[in-house]
């Protein structure tokens, strides 16, 4: 499935992207070396480049599912890959790096809809996905080739198109001996199975539920936006665990689901910080001493929000008001708690695992990360960067590789992971 | 500019395109061979693949401005990548070629917008082009690399990401003694101008005005859209031409303005017909029979809407009603006097030319063909089935071999045709 190659010379690569939360384009130059099934990769830079309030306005507001015309998505497509031009010059600049000798582009673009699930259109079931940032403009304006437009060729093949990233985590992280889990905590939590000496086929993944969404939701709410995260989770560490409020968070459905499973703001986003934290701020409100109104939801988002947890009879401190280091401290053990027990579930109990390489935002709490120690005592918990992958740059980095494999002709995605038939190449190759 | 390049194998593709009319895809199964700057190409198979009345019906709401949201496209960019795809199997089919075999496809897909002058978004001069038909749907679906795109890397450079198959004009059908104009009569025609001898650089055109668009216009009104053209030109043979409404029309400052200009709906579309001919119809209404009421419009379009006649003082049939036969023979003769003024004026002037290689619907108006021969008698006149371009096909064969081109690394804009700044390789490869 992913043809042994010989030996390669190193080339230059810069990944882009910019993720859901619509800030603004990563990009990372790195060093690709070795062969293209075993490469080795090197970060030679990392830069962010924020969107302006305007045009970040405009992606949000079309990606929200806003109408637009042809011609706005359009000069939007354009204008974001003279934005994505500039990161990868930015990139290069830093490390003294001319962009004409970048061996390729990888760019993921700016999702703007992901539709996984066919929908019927024109008497026929249609899947789609949609990333802008031309390719053609990023191309004139560095030199390079570019690769973008990643998921529509697994989608083509019957696949959900995500997540790619674990092609990645597979020829970066695999070992012949160790189990590894390439645990990655951004807005959402997600980690990447790989048995020792897996065979790509054996490589799997999925969604555990909130990774840094609730407790940044919280930092920003209780700062009034002045903070947009717990640094090293200092803030939560000053807390409890509010432990009524855990354990009905922990029966939610979607927790106890067997994977495949996939997660997102629709789940863990500001209605569920609003329901199951905040309302505990006005304590007459709390539904959390609200009596039985109605029936608990059937399933994970039947009623189309978060289910609620009204009228379990639970309640937190009788005529008190939960403190914000306590909601922070039972945000984060969510996050850990729901992390651990989806491996220990549907991945220890089968699969022989020895380690935990962690990266993303969520790499950065010292205190999500020492539960995750303590609640795993069976795994080796890592730092990403112990393995060349800065835990901040690691999708862009992701993206790199994917158009080096591209470049190669190569496949990209893992079918045991996204459900396509087939392994294909990823995305598209513009030239310059 | 276009490197010579060493003898190659013959090579199956086909191209793909639906054109501005929106009712179908034309699909041209072609061999290529000979060198890449001097192609041989032969037609094996052409099919025109309709869309249904509710597909075509969403394409047109799309590209003519209505707002949608970005999933609305997306699924349409999807929806039409199938139909291109089967557009494929089915050309491929009728020639009773394998889709494994084709060593390319080049698809145009479907324009949903074009701006090619600059609009200014988030602080940039933006110019931007979206052609949708997903090319890794195509590709899934063929098992052949699709090359798509073909508009953006143009306009990346500065260009106007049109017109491009000038290129495939001077691929084909230059001459190193004889002079060639290369006349394409779609609903808008224009012509190529390709001097004895020319380097790239040297080969320009421009559009010339209505083609097919009046007369394909007036034959759905008189027969309420149970033809859509004038077959051969014999229900205009019938007629007279009207000829002060013809002078009228000739002075319009579109036609005598120096090139490069483009013409589109915009200027000879419904209300042009409404206004010069159809209101003759109506003889108490007849804008030639009214009195001067305003000014005749300072420039081209500038109120809006084409040059109106009104006030001129003329008048056809004093307390008649034109025929339509008079009317078809007027709007065939000003397709033939405007593309023979134009080429008087703005090429044989200065260029010696020797032919004119005729290709479009209009090829088969025998009355407009046996014009333009008598208006231009120092051109010997040709159809372009002649050189081997089936007259009805040529827009797709020409994407196949924009498509082979862009295959073998080799630029496929003419910088003096679009503006462009440089030479550029065209489209987007999808690998299956």
């Amino acid at each position: 499935m992913v043809p042994e190659q010989k030996s390669r010379g190193a080339r230059l690569v810069v990944g882009l992207i910019s993720g859901t939360s619509m800030d603004g384009i990563d990009a990372a130059l790195v060093r690709i070396s070795g062969p293209a099934a075993r490469p080795r990769v090197r970060l030679l830079a990392f830069e962010t480049l924020a969107y302006s309030a305007a045009v970040r306005q405009t992606v949000l507001r079309i990606a929200t599912g806003d109408v637009a015309t042809a011609g706005q998505i359009s000069q939007l497509n354009f204008l974001l890959g003279e934005l994505f031009g500039e990161a990868v010059l930015r990139v290069c600049r830093k490390a003294r790096v001319s962009p004409s000798r970048l061996a390729a582009i990888g760019s993921h673009g700016q999702t703007i809809y992901h539709q996984g699930v066919p929908t019927r259109e024109g008497g026929r079931k249609i899947t789609s996905t949609l990333q802008i940032a031309e390719p053609s403009v990023i191309a004139e304006r560095t030199g390079a080739p570019v690769v973008a437009d990643f998921r529509t060729a697994d989608m083509a093949a019957g696949g959900q198109g995500a997540p790619l990233v674990p092609m990645v985590d597979y020829l970066l992280l695999r070992d012949a001996r160790k189990g590894t889990v390439a645990l990655n905590i951004g807005g959402i939590a997600n980690f990447t199975v790989i048995p020792a000496g897996a065979k790509p086929e054996q490589v799997f993944g999925f969604d555990t539920g909130p990774g840094n969404m609730i407790i940044d939701g919280l930092v920003r709410h209780f700062t009034k936006g002045k903070k947009t995260y717990d640094a090293g989770g200092k803030w939560a560490a000053k807390g409890k665990v509010i432990d009524p409020l855990l354990e009905v968070m922990l029966r939610l459905p979607f927790f106890t689901r067997r994977p495949p499973k996939s997660a997102g703001r629709e789940q863990f986003g500001q209605q569920f910080i609003q329901q199951f934290f905040l309302d505990h701020q006005d304590d007459a409100a709390s539904p959390l001493k609200r009596p039985l109104t109605r029936p608990a939801p059937a399933g994970e988002n039947a009623g189309g929000g978060p289910p609620s947890p009204q009228g379990r009879g639970l309640e937190i401190k009788k005529g008190g008001r939960a403190r914000p280091e306590d909601l922070l401290r039972t945000a984060t053990e969510l996050t850990a708690r729901t992390i651990a027990d989806a491996l220990r579930r549907f991945v220890l109990a089968d699969i022989p695992m020895h380690r935990l390489i962690i990266s993303g935002g969520g790499a950065h709490n010292g205190l999500l990360v020492a539960r995750l120690a303590e609640l795993l005592p069976s795994l080796r918990v890592h730092h990403s960067d112990e393995f060349g992958i800065d835990v901040d740059a690691k999708e862009a980095i992701a993206f790199a590789l994917l158009a080096d494999r591209t470049m190669h002709g190569l496949p990209g995605n893992l079918p045991s992971v996204t459900g396509a038939r087939r392994p294909v190449v990823l995305g598209k190759i513009s030239r310059p």
